[in-house]
Formats: C-alpha cells, sequence, structure tokens
C-alpha cells in the first residue's frame, strides 16, 4: 500500500507485536504459567522484547473480539494481569464460524429471542461474520503469521461468477467473463472513435500519445487492430467447446444497450476494484474464529472469563471500576485501566456508565450502526462447481435484495461433494429488509433469489431448508449491529468520532474495535484500534486530542459502493 | 465457457473418461491386477461402463506425457492391452516438477548435453513446464478430480504484482494496483467527456443511455461524482497506512502520459483478461507432474516401460511394427494401433517411419515448434511476502528480455520462510535468446533483471546460484519445442495441420498431444487429442477428413497476446 520507506512507521507495531503473538515458546510458556509472564518475552528471539511497563498493574477487557484478544495478549507480553470479561461462552465476536451445533440467537424488538441450530454436516462450516483479509491489511497477516493461524487463499472473483437482473437478457444470468470484457471492448471502441476528434483531454496528447492510447485502447478492449472496432473476443467466453477440429470461437458480444439496460455497475459487479477486495485475499483454514481461538488459548488459562457480561464500568480516579454478573452473581473489580470492545451500540444500552463525561456518553449514544444480514445453506452437491456452471468461488450478484452469493473458496471438489454457499449477505436498506423478516421468511427470500441464478436452489433436497441458516448482525446479543456507520457527510460524526478514540478518565479507559478505526467492520480495523490503545498505554503515547480531519467513509469500506 | 444447452455434447466423453479414470475400485482393482482389465469397468458405478470394444487388441502408445497416459488409460478400460514407450525415465512429458535431486539436460547444437541437478531444500519444488489449469480446461479438470489429484488455486495475478520498464517512472517499479486504476480512470475520464460531444458511436445512444453511460464511467473509472473527474482513487494504494486518527487517502495518480510512456500494456500486463488466464485457475497440489504420476500409477503395473526410446514406426497393414531400445537391445513388436505422443519435432528427427505417406511426412517435418524458457530459483527468504511487497502468488512484468517473474502460490507463510520463484518464462524470440545462453548466464541475466524489481534478487545468500535452474524447452531431448506454433496468418499451417489430426496407414496410427489440437501448450489440448483419437478408434468415429477451416494461434493461446 504505502511506499517502502513508510513501512519503517509501524515497525515499532510490529515488534511489540512480535513481542506479544510470536515466540511460540515464550506464549505457551505464558499460557502454561510455565514462567511468569513478566519473564517471557526476553526468551522471545523473533523481536526485540517489549520493554516490560506493566510491572503488574491490571487491565480490564470488555469482551473478547479481535482488538479484545489482540489487546489480552499484548499487555500481558508487557506485563500487564489481564482480565477478559467476555458476554457469551465463545470469543470471536463478529468473526463468528457457524458449525454443527452451534446456536444462534437473535433479539427482535418485541423482546423475543428467536434461535437456530446449525444443522451442518460434520466438517463443514460457514463463516457469518467477517469473512476475508485482503493481503493489505498487514496487521491482521502478520498476527496470523506469528500465531501461526493457517491461510488459504479467498476468492473474491471469477469470470465464472454470474450476475442477474429481471432488467436484461430476459431474465437470464449472464457471467462476470462476458459482462466485464465485452464492456471493455465496447468502452474502449467508443473512446477510440473520440481519439481522433478533438475530445477535451485527448486534445492535450501528441500525435505519437494518441498513437500509443490507440494502442493501448486495442489491448485494453481486444479491438481489431485494423477498424479499432469490437466485434466480440474469447475474453468473454467460446460459442462452442474446443476440439481438434473446432478452434475457439468466441460467444457473441453482449450489446452495449442490454449492458447499460441491465444496470450490472451498480450491484458490486467493480468491488474488486476497490481496494479492500484486491487479489489476493486470504481466510483461516477450517473458518474465521480460528485467528481468535489461538489468541484466546495463547492467553495465560483462565485470562478470559465467559458468560460475564458486564453491567457497569464506573471511572474512579485512577482505576476504573468493572461491574459484571458471573455464574449468577454480581461482581465488581477495580483495574488500573479498562479497555472496552464492548460495541457502543450495546454499551449505551445495557452497561450502567458513571462518571464519564457528557460529551463521551453523547458520543456513546449518537453513533450509528449498520444493519447487515447473511444467509447460509449446506448444500448436498457442489452443483456450482459442476461442468454447467464451473464456479470454484467468488462471488454471484444479483438485482435483488439478496445482493449476492457466495461460493466457497475452500474444499474444492470435495470427495463428500457438499459444501456450504453464503446464501445472501446485503447490508443498509437490504439488511434491515431481511433481517425484519423471520428466519423461515429469509430462506425463502434467499432460495427464490438464488434459483434465478441456479435452478438446483429450488430443490429442498440438494439446499435443504433444514440446513439454511441465517443472522441479522443488528439483532444478535452483545452485538447489535454489524460495524459503526461513520460516513464523513454528517458532520456531527467529526465529533462523536473524535471523541470516542481518546481516553476517558485519566487515561485509563478506552472504547476499542473496529468502531474506533479507520476500517469499521475489518479485523484490520480491530487490530488497529489495539494497537493506538496499547501505544497509548505502554508507550506513554499522548497525542493532542485533536479531532480527526476526516472519519471513515463505513458504507465504502464495507460494500465498495462510491 | 459454452452455454448450458452444450455440455451435453461433450457428455459421451465425460462417461467414458469417466469409465477410464474414475471409480477407484475399478481403477485399483487393475492396478493391483486383482481383476483383469477387462472384467473392471462393469464394477464402476459412476458412469455408463464403456463399450468393451478392445477385446485384447494391442496398443502401442509412444510417449507418456499426458495424451499419452489419458489415451493409455482409457484404451486399458475399454479392454485393450496397452504397451507405453517411454524414452525417459519420468511421466509426464513438458509438466516437468523440478525437485531436489531431479536432473535436466540439454542437447546444444554442438551436440554437447549440459546438465543441471536441482539443489531445492526438501519439500521445494517448481513446475519448470505447464503451471495451471484454468478453470473452464474441463477435460483436465475431470481427470484431476476423477484420479482425486488435489488441486489448490493458483494465484494468476494479484494487485500488489509490480511492472518495470526503463521507459518511465526512472525505471522503479509500480504496482498493479496503480497501473491497472489510474488507467481505468484515464480512460474513463476521456471517455466520460467524449459521452455528450456527437462522437460516432456515442451518437447512436439515445440521452437515456447516455446517462447510463456516464453512470457506468463513473463506477468504472472511479470518477468524481460532479465533475466526471478522475482524481485519483484508494483502488489504487493508500499514500499512508491507516491509523485510528488517518483515515485512508489515495496515493497519488500515475499520469496518463507516464502510463503511456511506459508501453505496460506490450507486457502482458491484461494477460488476466484472456481467456486461458481468467480466475479461477488451479494448480495440482505437490507439482504439475502430480497429475500425471497418478494416472501411471492408476495403469495396470508395468504397462509403461521407461527409457525405452522409439527409433522406428512402420505402418504394416492392418497393424504398425514399432521399434525401440530398451535395456540395450534393440527391440520391435507389432501392434492393432499406435498412437504416437512424441512431439512430431522429435518424431522427423530420431524416428525412422516406413509406410507414411508423403504429406504426412511433409506434415511432420514442416511442423515448426516455438521455443520457451523458464529459469527457477529456490529463495531462502519469501521476502516478496514480507511488508515491504506483500506479495502473494501472480506474476510480475518486466520490460525486459525474461518478461515475467512468478511468485508460488503454495506454502504462503512456509514456516521455513523459503520458496520458489520462476524468475523467467518467456518464449519465442526471448525464448530463444535465452535459451541460446549457458546456464550460467541465464542466471546472471534473470537475477540481474529480477533486481530491478527486488534488491533481494540481487542477494546469492538469498537466491543463491547454486540453487537456480534453468530450461530450454527447445533443448530438451525427447521434447524439442515448447509447442507446435501453429499460426493462421500461414496458409500452408493449415494442411500440415489437418494431414496431422487425421489417421495414417489403414486408420492405425495417430498422433496425438496438444501439438494436434486446439489448445497448443495446454494440457486441455492433451486431453482434447486423446479423446479424438479414442472416439475415432473405439466409438467407430469416421469423420469426413476435411481439413480443418482455421489451425489454432499458438502464440496468442501460449502468452496471451493478441
Amino acid at each position: 500500500m504505502h511506499q517502502p520507506d513508510e513501512a519503517t512507521s509501524r515497525r515499532s507495531f510490529l515488534g511489540l507485536a512480535g513481542a506479544a503473538a510470536a515466540g511460540s515458546a515464550t506464549l505457551l510458556q505464558v499460557m502454561t504459567g510455565a514462567v511468569p509472564a513478566t519473564a517471557a518475552a526476553a526468551t522471545d528471539g523473533l523481536t526485540a522484547p517489549a520493554p516490560r511497563v506493566g510491572d503488574g498493574r491490571t487491565v480490564a477487557v470488555l469482551g473478547a473480539g479481535p482488538a479484545g484478544l489482540a489487546a489480552a495478549l499484548r499487555f500481558t507480553e508487557a506485563g500487564y494481569r489481564v482480565t477478559v470479561l467476555e458476554a457469551q461462552g465463545r470469543v470471536g465476536g463478529r468473526t463468528l464460524t457457524a458449525r454443527p451445533g452451534d446456536r444462534i440467537s437473535e433479539v427482535w424488538a418485541d423482546g423475543s429471542v428467536r434461535s437456530q441450530t446449525c444443522g451442518f454436516d460434520h466438517g463443514l462450516y460457514l463463516n457469518l461474520g467477517a469473512g476475508r483479509i485482503p493481503y493489505h491489511h498487514q496487521r491482521v497477516i502478520d498476527f496470523c503469521r506469528r500465531l501461526k493461524v493457517p491461510l488459504e487463499p479467498y476468492v473474491h472473483t471469477s469470470t465464472a461468477n454470474l450476475f442477474q437482473t429481471d432488467k436484461a437478457w430476459r431474465g437470464a444470468p449472464r457471467p462476470n467473463r462476458r459482462i466485464a470484457n465485452d464492456t471493455r471492448g465496447h468502452l474502449a471502441q467508443l473512446l477510440a472513435r473520440a481519439v481522433p476528434k478533438a475530445t477535451p483531454g485527448v486534445d492535450a496528447l501528441t500525435p505519437a500519445q494518441r498513437d500509443r492510447l490507440t494502442g493501448l485502447l486495442v489491448e485494453f478492449g481486444a479491438l481489431t487492430e485494423q477498424e479499432k472496432e469490437y466485434v466480440g473476443s474469447t475474453r468473454s467466453g467460446l460459442a462452442k467447446t474446443p476440439t481438434v477440429t473446432q478452434p475457439e470461437e468466441a460467444v457473441d458480444p453482449l450489446l452495449l444497450k442490454d449492458l447499460l439496460a441491465s444496470g450490472f455497475w451498480q450491484h458490486g459487479f467493480y468491488q474488486d476494484a476497490e481496494l479492500h477486495w484486491h487479489t489476493t485475499s486470504f481466510q483461516p483454514v477450517g473458518g474465521m474464529d480460528t485467528t481468535w481461538r489461538r489468541a484466546a488459548a495463547a492467553l495465560p488459562a483462565g485470562t478470559v472469563r465467559f458468560n460475564a457480561p458486564v453491567n457497569a464500568v464506573e471511572l474512579d480516579g485512577t482505576g476504573v471500576k468493572v461491574g459484571w454478573t458471573e455464574d449468577g452473581a454480581e461482581r465488581s473489580e477495580r483495574f488500573d485501566y479498562c479497555l472496552s470492545n464492548i460495541p457502543v451500540s450495546v454499551l449505551h444500552r445495557q452497561v450502567t456508565l458513571r462518571g464519564f463525561t457528557d460529551d463521551f456518553r453523547s458520543a456513546v449514544q449518537g453513533t450509528p450502526f449498520a444493519a447487515a444480514c447473511k444467509v447460509g445453506w449446506q448444500a448436498n452437491r457442489r452443483f456450482w462447481e459442476s461442468e454447467r456452471y464451473q464456479i470454484f468461488g467468488g462471488i454471484s450478484r444479483i438485482d435483488h435484495e439478496i445482493t449476492q452469493i457466495w461460493y466457497p473458496s475452500n474444499d474444492y471438489f470435495s470427495p463428500t461433494d457438499k459444501g456450504t454457499l453464503t446464501g445472501a449477505y446485503n447490508s443498509y436498506r437490504n439488511g434491515e429488509r431481511l433481517g425484519d423478516r423471520p428466519h423461515e421468511e429469509r430462506l425463502g427470500v434467499a432460495r427464490a433469489a438464488a434459483t434465478k441464478l441456479h435452478d438446483e436452489m429450488a430443490s429442498n433436497a440438494i439446499v435443504p431448508d433444514a440446513l439454511g441458516m441465517s443472522i441479522a448482525w443488528h439483532k444478535v446479543p452483545h452485538q447489535l449491529g454489524a460495524w459503526a456507520d461513520w460516513t464523513p457527510e454528517v458532520p456531527e460524526h467529526k465529533k462523536l468520532y473524535s471523541t470516542l478514540i481518546y481516553p476517558q478518565g485519566q487515561d485509563n479507559f478506552f472504547v476499542i474495535g473496529d468502531q474506533v478505526s479507520a476500517l469499521p467492520g475489518w479485523q484490520e480495523g480491530a487490530l488497529m484500534s489495539a494497537e493506538w490503545a496499547y501505544e497509548w498505554i505502554v508507550n506513554g503515547k499522548r497525542a493532542v486530542r485533536a479531532p480527526v480531519h476526516q472519519v471513515p467513509d463505513a458504507r465504502a469500506l464495507t460494500t465498495g459502493e462510491r
């Protein structure tokens, strides 16, 4: 991303991350109690040991999401005594991976709790939350590398993926390769004809540059060498399967008027041009929560206390008093520092805050969270990998509430021939709409839409309702939202964000998580935030509390929409 | 590729391939001799059994390359008695995977034989020949599926890959993401300005269509909503690493004049738009020859006779007499059928042909073969995966004789931190030039060029000369070329190709291999050719021997050049 000379600016963090997360001997020793945490870092030969500044001071981490666990590892290595209070019985927050027997619950507006149990076959799983790690999310990549989390490529786009709309081609889906390449061809031809004219912009080019521009367009759009025309291309696929006597023959090009009528570009078709969806992307082998299970396992035993929802936080001079319930009892403890990985959407509803400024309370209350839904299916046949579709990973797009269908980037050609599909992934208005439907109705809607792409989706034998999952993140207890919906166009957001990122009390209470980072909705944002709090406390960082000059554009960063 | 309704046209082949290659019980039984080959197909429940037409008739397959082995499996399953005569001590032909201890030899014009021994560390390997399997090469995909060859994604392009030329940016490499997206931006802006004008092509659009076209361009090129200008985009990367207080900031866009001066599009930059380089691609886990080792292992023991170079083929009425050397002795045997997977570049030089027509002899002599070279390195550090480059797979491009550098699509984040790079892959004139250099000089040239992309490449400690490999396929014994160089623009090629694809003698001698297929240089072509010969013999196919209407464009099909 950044140029090489800027890489050094993050070195100190990576050194610390290294001290915290790498050196399996170190972590293992800490984990098993073989050596006291304060002695462990010296055995880490990979990086310079972190300063042993903690000296037994206590840190409460509220929530075992990515930011909470990353912070817990770092503070532990630096010699702090860390307690992680997690409301649920699992770690990972929104990096939820559904596996057989897992129970997913939602709280509805009427107060009812509605649950589903994952009925997938043994060995199948589906990421219901975070789904990919872009190569330039170097904090996450580094974290996985040091924790030895095995990563495999996540295929974002295959040219066999489909796009469907009722507005063109009589509703028949068209593969990515045709839409992408025929569009390039048409655009290149139009521009090639404009080049010899005195079009603004082109007129600033020298004749030699215009010649080169034409050469570029021929290559870019697969135009004919002579007439600079687009007459179709094998880039879009073949009319017939080649044989010894049948050379390749391009499929007929899609017409520009149909491409324009389809509105394909309004449906995430160019998402992979946006930075966070670039190739190469990764996913942890076995499910996205693998990273966080490993992170939790690398902490000293007993650090994470499960089923311990926090209900009160009080700034208490040089400390922070935290109240929670555990084993049916109310508990309370005072810590030197408190890092709250609790989504502020939950914090303002379920945690009593004492001693905080009005500005902070307003920020906690005023931060909007986005809705997002996923539907997941176990499919008893990997029909998408059959000769009929030839789809191996990637995302099909549809002009419909469900927005997209993900094909698995793992277990290709599985001998069981079974696999899991993400049958819908949407957010904002579409996420609200789908989330307002009961589970069965979500499945029905997702099935009906997916059938427009694959008629196999109509079959309850291939894709059984009983093996369908759905999740509306804004209804999930302890989450109540998909991501903080920061919007540069809303002037108040600058103040809210700038309030939340700086520590409260005597600089001993921090909100952490992707919610207070430049990357809402991404694990990289969570690590960025843990790094920020760590630097502030451990390295004595005392930034001027200047308001940020711009809040992140959450919608663009999470959907790729411009 | 083809539309769903065309898929059925290949069903019969797949059925036969299934009978031949699938049904592990069947193959295992045949392989272990538990049942006679002629009885085996009936136990195959996956597909209709192949007709048992062989009835003990004999087939000689000359060469254990992909086409030869695929044919051997099929004919064995169909009840023929098959003998594969392989000149070398290994199977797979140009799907050569170099592993520690492997010896690579070349024969030079002066008759000298020059050899290298692969010194890679245990567990490392490099594909020196075929390197990828596109998703639409369904014959290969199907073959691997049925032989249970594990496949993993081959990443063709990462946006972190580099392009370097001395013609722009003072010779500094630029990442794919900047070149690709800044070009899109500039092209979109130029066209957006032409839209309101009466540009030919645009003038045929209605005002509503022009509006939609503008909407498409804004999305396609990341133009500003208001002015339809390209002012840079985070698609091209970031100026700084984001932090909690540093939102994403786009890197400065490359200037159109520099992009035009660089000539990047002339160096394979858009190769992944061409059909055979589309995502998703695969590679067999452990090396490309895995497929062919498994295919050979699935044949009855003794079917493949190694170190048995053929030196004579005689059409002998209803049979074919084949002469070869084995264990220092001359041998000869008469077969009912003979399928020659020997490259015709070798056939005309090293095999005495008797009883063939003059047309056939002329075709064998007249078929041109292309040159191609690869250089491979063991790297003792996966520096390309470091934070500095963030490259995970894909290909960097360079305006230089070496053309391209491939990064491995396997063993990402390997704990050994070692890996293999393809340090050059070129063909045609550049392949001839590099191939004419002695091995040490090839390494020197490749190292010097690669250093323009990565200064680590200058280090003999990181990339040791002693662990460098090189291969010039046109100098490899028993290959003498990279692929048959069919060229539609050369009128004689139609006759040569049309002669070679049809059987000789009493329809009992066939040339097979990618050399006589619509896909020279690809394993899919090899299987296509085996399928063609099989259909002809077993299913009684008697096509009219019409000349093909067009020969494959080998250069376009192997390089992606238009």
